[in-house]
């Protein structure tokens, strides 16, 4: 086994900001109000000062029905998430504590939201 | 220690295909090529059914000096990639056998593309 360099980013964070066109069966991050949201995240974890992590927008992860999504690596943990609140906890328990924030987790097999824990 | 769920991606790519106005000293991934050398990875990827790899375009990944870039997780493994013959040797020796392309890799402390391995 090769040994990787470490990390550039300690926390890498990835909103899905796709569109799609309006009334697709599949819905769009973006049409559920991602931009706005990640716009938000990055103002946010700059004002709470998150280190060695960085926001960016990507483009679409596949995962348009649980939407908003957002993966953050290198743990590869995927969230829904709906509110400027739920952005706030995401940054504050996973980002700074590196707890999880549960109620929001999407997992690997999942395909409708009514299926996350506390939904 | 929380258990994360297992990774929904494999190996998930991101690359960067920000673009700045023209002149910028940073330059930008996009003026470099970076949205045709995107494009031709996922067109690729399919091609070599290469398996559970999302190829995703991104943001700024804040590395403009040595772009264009891409990062693949969960290793974070960073690479710069200039031409056709780049991304066929990632698909296939990285992202295929699981080995590293060294001549391409980056570095978390470098800034200058000259300081890359074989460059």
């Amino acid at each position: 086994m090769q040994t990787d360099p470490p990390l550039y980013f300690a926390g890498h964070v990835f909103c899905c900001t796709n569109e799609r066109a309006e009334g697709h069966p599949r819905g769009s991050c973006k049409a559920k109000g991602a931009e706005r949201l990640r716009d938000y995240m990055k103002k946010r974890a700059k004002e709470m000062k998150v280190r060695g992590v960085r926001i960016n927008a990507s483009g679409c992860l596949d995962r348009c029905e649980l939407g908003p999504t957002l993966v953050i690596y290198p743990e590869g943990v995927w969230y829904h998430y709906d509110t400027e609140a739920d952005v706030d906890e995401i940054l504050e328990r996973h980002l700074i504590r590196g707890e999880r924030v549960e109620r929001l987790m999407l997992q690997p097999g999942q395909t409708r939201l009514s299926e996350t824990a506390g939904k």
